[in-house]
């Protein structure tokens, strides 16, 4: 990672936390670690204090950690990392307080409190804030890990064919991603028929018939940053009530990502794709109609009813609606959008509709 | 999953139940919820009572935890969780105390505590506990999960050769899982050469040499059960110091298995496999010698010099000590063990060395 661009994010925290009057910053979330240190592996910790940015990591990473690393003093720890956190601040005689993310487990939170000699207090969502507003090297990353997802799915086209199994086809999909140099960003879902009405249906041997339905809902992580993409598809004769019901998830897309520029309200776009379903007279989906991507594959904002967030640009965000008639058929459409200063920007139109 | 297991399960985690005194417990850690139901899903919580397990899932998993999970009731929830929980502890007007795992975050804590109308306490490792020790049907999914790998390993053989990237052979035997119908258990880790001296080396597009080296460390998910492998090979001509370094891990492994029965302590199993590497002069891995496997990839017991757990039957870890030299080698093999009534039984013997 650039360090001008991890020294630039540690620049915004620190406003952040001075703002909160936190000293030191206990970051355990892997995906915040990453965001702040550039470094992609498991099992490591950072105390952010006022001066200096410490990545605690052990013997398998460490290698890793100083090329990922250079705007960070990394700590090989040779014990468990709260013992090695506890060491760190007893040598910093400056910290008196440590402030922890809440995402942090009651478990380790207690050990924590035993070992550490320091006032320790909670915090949430500081790192999270920062992170949902995309910087140009993380659009640029999710851009490219849509372009890969695009590539990969017309690959696997030639392999959606009777007799195909759910499994293959995913495996064929997963295969195309490895190949271009990236990983999937979730298990990838491939659903024939009726299997499509549980949104989360893992891959079966079942087989592809003749006039059959498919759905593929797979993501792309490159460059740690995922696109999370949705298509449905009819092999051979289509039937009118699917391609009835089809019309209808895209019409509820269309009403959504019509709604999208700074300012609205995430549930006003939530209750636009709903009221598309409702009104047609199909079954509204029960779960939300979007969620933040990035480093994680859900993060905020949350496009729900229950969605507090207001759109600002930058946000990178799917937009899901769906509808789902148990032992008859599933369809979902999930692209991935960006909030422009005037707009939004569809990040996935390079994928077939 | 045969509602028979379930059931018995049930009766074992009351039974510790009982003898803690804790009359409702709320289990949130995926693993443990698949556990005690057969649910394969997300998102979804079980609330323990003395009488009844209740499954609160949302829409998405309806459909699944019906199948799924005959020895539960359950309810699709329509708000988030924590809410769902406090309406259900509202309803249940004998639950007056919820007892909450520790592995649950400060933040959904916090939630819970303004939300659910009960005394909360918490509670650590009693599911863990029992899932530690396998039963019948465990042991038949983990070794039907070796068996996959051992195949899917051997049909990756023809693609290693000179010019196939990382990334690229980790697809191919990806690919070979899917087929099988199973999953990964984790990402699979492929290293050529000097890469495998980072033991979480990330797959890259750097190609194959002449008289190269590999590392492959990966795993299968079968019927929700991991398995967990790494094998090194030489293509081409080998060198000696390769090889005597090889000869090093292989040897301290079986220093390490040899100590394997009911009783022992496991941190004798890891001083035993060190031992043999310092022996020859080589450095030491910074990892633990092995680690739990089953519906998680890392479960308890820990091998390690500060593991506690003492070996017993039904037992299954890793056992893959390591030699790893920064710019020049990493080599590390791993196999997964029972530990049975008289000693030990390879699982992954199926899988060439």
């Amino acid at each position: 990672m650039d360090a001008k661009i991890i020294k630039r994010r540690i620049k915004a925290i620190r406003y952040q936390l001075r703002k909160k009057r936190i000293k030191s910053l206990l970051v355990t979330k892997p995906a915040n670690v990453t965001y702040i240190t550039g470094f992609s592996g498991d099992d490591s910790w950072v105390l952010f204090t006022d001066r200096v940015v410490y990545l605690l990591t052990d013997s398998r990473y460490t290698e890793q950690a100083k090329s990922q690393c250079p705007a960070c003093i990394i700590i090989e720890r040779d014990k468990p990392i709260v013992e090695a956190v506890a060491e760190l601040v007893k040598k910093l005689k400056s910290v008196r307080t440590i402030t922890v993310e809440k995402s942090i487990s009651l478990a380790v939170f207690e050990v924590l409190k035993k070992h550490v000699k320091a006032r320790i207090k909670t915090v949430a969502d500081i790192i999270e804030s920062a992170r949902c507003i995309k910087d140009k090297s993380e659009l640029v990353a999710i851009a490219a890990a849509s372009r890969i997802a695009a590539k990969a799915l017309r690959q696997t086209f030639k392999y959606i064919k009777p007799g195909v199994t759910e499994s293959e086809l995913a495996g064929r999909l997963d295969f195309q991603i490895r190949k271009a140099g990236a990983a999937n960003s979730f298990e990838t879902i491939v659903a024939f028929g009726p299997n499509a009405s549980r949104p989360h249906h893992q891959p079966t041997s079942g087989k592809l018939r003749k006039n059959d339905t498919v759905l593929i809902d797979f993501g792309v992580k490159h460059k740690g940053y995922c696109c999370d993409i949705t298509r449905c598809f009819v092999v051979g004769r289509s039937n009118p009530f699917y391609m009835k019901v089809y019309d209808t998830v895209q019409q509820a897309q269309t009403a959504a990502i019509k709604m999208l520029k700074p300012g609205v309200a995430a549930k006003k776009v939530d209750a636009a794709a709903r009221e598309v379903i409702r009104k047609r007279g199909f079954p509204v989906y029960g779960h939300g109609t979007g969620h933040g991507i990035g480093l994680e594959i859900h993060e905020v904002p949350v496009i729900s009813a229950a969605g507090k967030a207001k759109l600002q640009p930058g946000m990178v965000f799917t937009i899901e609606p769906a509808v789902y008639i148990p032992r008859k058929l599933g369809i979902r459409i999930e692209d991935d959008v960006l909030i422009t200063k005037t707009g939004c920007k569809i990040l996935t139109d390079g994928i077939l509709k």
